[in-house]
């Protein structure tokens, strides 16, 4: 079911600080910085060759990374997304087999335009796992 | 620097049950479970179109995840792993970067018998970052 690994999200609270970690300390290459009012966030990413890391900072109040930032100040690996090639067909496959989708187990339209899926860490190995329709 | 990311790494308390959420709940493929006492840990590799996740358990005494584990009791993602051309070029960059390289900054042989480093996650948005050259 699972495809290729999408992105690795990394929180961060300062991310003009995180993109000069990634793109001179790490020598990696950076996209611009998009503000994304409707998730709450500002992206920048970083361009692997096999993937990207997506580096993510709070935008505007209630920003679904706030919480996970006042845990851990620093930043940290927020989730992992994985590609799906029909995200209801993965939903009801994975609502059999006991796991627990979040929200009301409908996809919404993620910051890269496609249909997502989040799944509940307790059920994945204390990982938050985005499903993203390829 | 950077290249690929060579892998995922999700520190897990139980690699059987791990393993069997990531191959029958997302449908991965999955790798035979390869106990790596010089490592302290036994890896199972759930094999994606462009990376891998490692799975990893702690193997007998003082195991190099058990602290983790001991914090994070459901498991969760340990490191990332990037893959260098030539990881003592890296390492010097690193250093005239500020950036702190974990152990006494000599290259010790991985997992996957090759030269790795890590580097301090305070340095690297919360992460902790292995190196290793390709």
């Amino acid at each position: 079911m699972i495809g290729r690994l999408n992105h690795v999200a990394i929180a961060v609270s300062d991310i003009d600080a995180a993109t000069a970690v990634y793109r001179d300390t790490l020598g990696g290459t950076v996209s611009d910085k998009v503000p994304q009012p409707d998730h709450g966030v500002t992206t920048v990413f970083v361009e692997l060759p096999n993937t990207k890391i997506e580096l993510l900072e709070p935008l505007g109040e209630g920003s679904p990374i706030q919480n996970f930032l006042d845990r851990n100040p620093t930043g940290g690996i927020h989730h992992l997304c994985y590609e799906v090639d029909d995200i209801i067909a993965a939903r009801d496959h994975l609502k059999a087999e006991g796991a627990r989708v979040l929200g009301n187990g409908d996809p919404k339209i993620g910051a890269h335009g496609k249909r997502v899926l989040f799944l509940h860490p307790k059920d994945f190995c204390g990982t938050l796992v985005e499903l993203e329709e390829a």
